[in-house]
């Protein structure tokens, strides 16, 4: 379809994922509409009714979610957004809407495996409520879309980092810690993840919208395996601060592994990451500096 | 006894600990007289003879050994090194010293327990070539200054880093890769070792020389341990190459952790450290950037 009629509807844009992807879009000639969760309340199906009707976008990024830190993993109000969330979707096809992207999670996969997990391969074995209900609103818009012929993708999100994530989460801890000149510490040194900057992810999600075609799930991830050990050093070591930190290996029972096999994303959506781990860190250190 | 009186012999004094521990001395107050390998073969007893002879030294720091890197572990020429210590020692004390510094290493010690190497403690059960020497001339040393009533200490060195370490070492070969923008492969990653900055080993010798009376052995590391994986993570953080490293965390017959305890020698020698993680690096990293 020519750019002129990209009309994108954003959820969530005023969140961690949300201000990267709407400036991802923008520059991919996107004309974006962001909804903010204090704009729109979501959960009240005639609001976003109302939203879309008004507005009829061509496409819509549904990145909003409760994700309250420490309590999203388990709580219902999961239940409460795969209800939400498929009414809006439902809403947008009615006005006209085209193309669908959703965002789901690593936490979809089985974690019990050897830990590069890829669509279509690894099983779609959740362990927490969370995952199961990305998993199960990936389902049920499948489901919508074979019916109504409306295109759509589902950006499986893996470990993101960057300005403005949540201070209690991993990367802010260690920062702002040392930035206080606290003794930061790094648990479970020893397991490895998949960081991508959230730049980057905001990046894939508008490759995402802009590509032709149902492609199913994509994971959203670097690909690459890096240990907690290793991210949390890196920021000591570019503060100056190593004599702070303190790393510990303990023995977990999280899974020792997590890294998104990443080649849908490449081959057939040909994104690549452009910011590498010193500049993402850089980057996210300087935001916490100055915040 | 007055300072005009301390006149010190130090072998192996162009090697990577001797070159420190000789400037360590001359801030002390010590007349040093250094010795390396090309001036004077300690392996011929009456050359070593004749230099204590002539120099009448009050103490002995004996830095020198077998180094060859990958191969002083289980070489011969430590039993020949064990032989021409004990052969030094006696000239030393035939020609009037009074104090004996003697170095050994943590490889002395049991590797097989908790990690945390305490002298007096920690069994005494090298599992090398090396270590064996090392714990054999400490006892010999021992019953010769009993005998003798010279005074003597033992010190263990634990992992040290800093400028002019052999280029195979750890470090060195993470810094050198990166330096010649190569990919660096940090095998072992979650491995544990205590690593002590060069320049506080050599001044942590110069403290056990000045020190009174025998305090049988003391370790000479940081008291901390330090993950394999945050050494070169913090190297090529602060290189801004983070995507040059690779980090394995393979499982590995080597000893999860081997870290000193520092009790004997930072509350009977009143020694610590001066340099931190993020300068020892940083200093030496500059000095391969400039070598």
């Amino acid at each position: 379809m020519p750019s002129r009629l990209k009309r994108i509807l954003v959820t969530g844009s005023g969140g961690f994922v949300g201000r990267p992807a709407v400036e991802a879009l923008r520059r991919q000639g996107f004309d974006v509409h962001g909804l903010t969760s204090s704009e729109v309340d979501l959960l009240d199906s005639s609001r976003s009714a109302a939203v879309v009707g008004s507005l009829q976008p061509t496409h819509l990024l549904h990145l909003a979610w409760y994700t309250e830190h420490g309590l999203y993993w388990s709580s219902p109000m999961n239940d409460r957004w795969v209800e939400a969330s498929m009414q809006l979707f439902r809403a947008f096809i009615h006005a006209g809407g085209k193309r669908i992207i959703g965002v789901g999670t690593c936490a979809e996969y089985d974690w019990s495996g050897p830990g590069i997990l890829a669509e279509g391969r690894t099983p779609i074995v959740p362990s927490t409520l969370y995952g199961r209900a990305k998993a199960r609103l990936h389902e049920m818009l499948d489901s919508l879309c074979q019916e109504t012929g409306v295109e759509h993708v589902w950006a499986r999100l893996f470990f993101l980092y960057g300005p403005r994530e949540a201070p209690q989460r991993f990367v802010p801890s260690i920062i702002r810690s040392l930035l206080r000149n606290e003794r930061a510490i790094c648990r479970n040194g020893g397991l490895q993840r998949d960081f991508l900057y959230v730049e980057d992810a905001g990046a894939a999600l508008a490759a995402l919208a802009d590509h032709d075609g149902t492609v199913g799930a994509v994971n959203v991830g670097s690909g690459d395996s890096m240990l907690l050990s290793t991210m949390a050093s890196s920021i000591a070591a570019k503060l100056g601060m190593l004599n702070q930190l303190r790393v510990d290996e303990a023995a977990t029972t999280e899974p020792p592994r997590i890294v998104a096999d990443v080649h849908r994303l490449t081959t057939t959506v040909r994104f690549h990451p452009a910011v590498g781990l010193d500049e993402g860190l850089e980057r996210t250190i300087a935001w916490w500096r100055n915040s």
